[in-house]
């Protein structure tokens, strides 16, 4: 199988570089080939009526997470870009840090496709799940056909 | 066709109350019959790597807008949540104002399914369309059956 | 705005050559710019139990028509493909003709996004809405980036 | 973990009672608690242009598998219908049988929702990954409140 070509801290770095205001809210737990593990770590504003984690911010670690699976696995290509997400609220997530999987299932050189799962920490039972599809701009003077 | 049972200023109240630290973010133009048209006004938190609106915010504004559609055609009932959404990302918006289009394709009892359409303020080509399904609780002592 | 490249009849035509096992359960109302509107008749073989259409039966007439939206827009690529879709079910259609609705909300080098709204012939309200994404083949010696 | 409610051969008995005109495509490898393994047997009514299974052919499978592995958990409930399905296309198979596992992630009184991955038999790549949404009918006299 393919291998990882950034480790978790090369990674964390770059989303440090070009996400600054936000890459302090995730930790990369695990890369391996074809998966990643990040955690996120929720706050006040992240909760919904009821105390309960918003879709948004589930639909963002579910993006980030993919993000850094595609990323690891491809290298520095930052405007890699989510084309579609279909996602699943299944369960409400009490507030607290929240864990998400991600898989890629095909690699393609235009396209990474796979899923990613979220679990508040510790549950047995995921709170979301999401199927993920990410477009790869093509390299300069590289020919698509 | 259903009337609606809330006006677009009775939504705006509401989203204050209920989520107090985003509501500011977003302006109700007009609810009619299973339709709404919401504005969102993007900041620099909202951008990502090329200065483009980000994948997350696009997501924020299309359930927003379902949100309020379903709300202003069935009336308070804050713990309607999003159970699916599927979401194409299909043109990178520039910063500044988004509007979105929400309609109901089916006001179920228990759930409201539909879509949402984003463009950049003034364009005339989307930049993300999304079908959704909100799930509403079942009143006290109603039987869904 | 764009014009269609082929007529009513030419992507008929086309959908007989290249799908001669089933281009006769559908029929092509009308292709108009970005749009276009297919009927399909239904048999016996597409109910489930209850005596409404099966699920696989609408997918496949929701596919079939952004495809021929996509053939009419394009011209013949047969080897456009389904990358993508996400179908809601929300009412069980009665035995008869379906009519479904097809629009493209962005028609790029690489990918047809949009989506396909299906009802009952003669019903108000639709029985399942679709959005979808087709890959279109890079054309020999074009060059992508 | 919740157990099955249904071996293998009682969902495939129950299958050819209910759709007598598929049933005989599908075979049943295994039931677990909240997983099940379909067979699809593909023919040349199945193939489209290039030779390849047609994405009808797959959300089918997908589809059928995630019914069963719902019915195996919850029983003879026939009128349990999809609701929402999002399929990605990632890989043509080949002309032969399909397999697919579906998965249970969560089982709730009125819905079950999962993801289903389908291969070409012998292939170490899945040809197609979905996540469905199936409604399970309320049982006549229970409050779903």
């Amino acid at each position: 199988m393919r291998q990882p070509a950034m480790t978790a801290a090369e990674v964390k770095d770059y989303l440090i570089e070009v996400f600054p205001q936000t890459a302090h809210l995730f930790e990369i737990d695990e890369i391996a080939p074809m998966r990643a593990r990040v955690r996120m770590l929720t706050g006040p504003e992240h909760l919904r009526p009821g105390g309960t984690v918003s879709g948004p911010t589930l639909f963002t670690l579910a993006d980030c997470a993919f993000y850094v699976v595609t990323l690891a696995m491809i290298g520095r290509v930052a405007l890699t870009v989510t084309t579609n997400c279909s996602i699943n609220f299944m369960r409400k997530p009490a507030p607290g840090a929240l864990v998400c999987e991600a898989r890629i299932l095909k690699l393609g050189k235009l396209l990474s496709v796979g899923d990613a799962t979220i679990w508040s920490e510790g549950a047995s039972e995921p709170a979301a799940h999401a199927a993920l599809t990410y477009a790869i701009p093509p390299r300069r003077g590289e020919n698509v056909g």
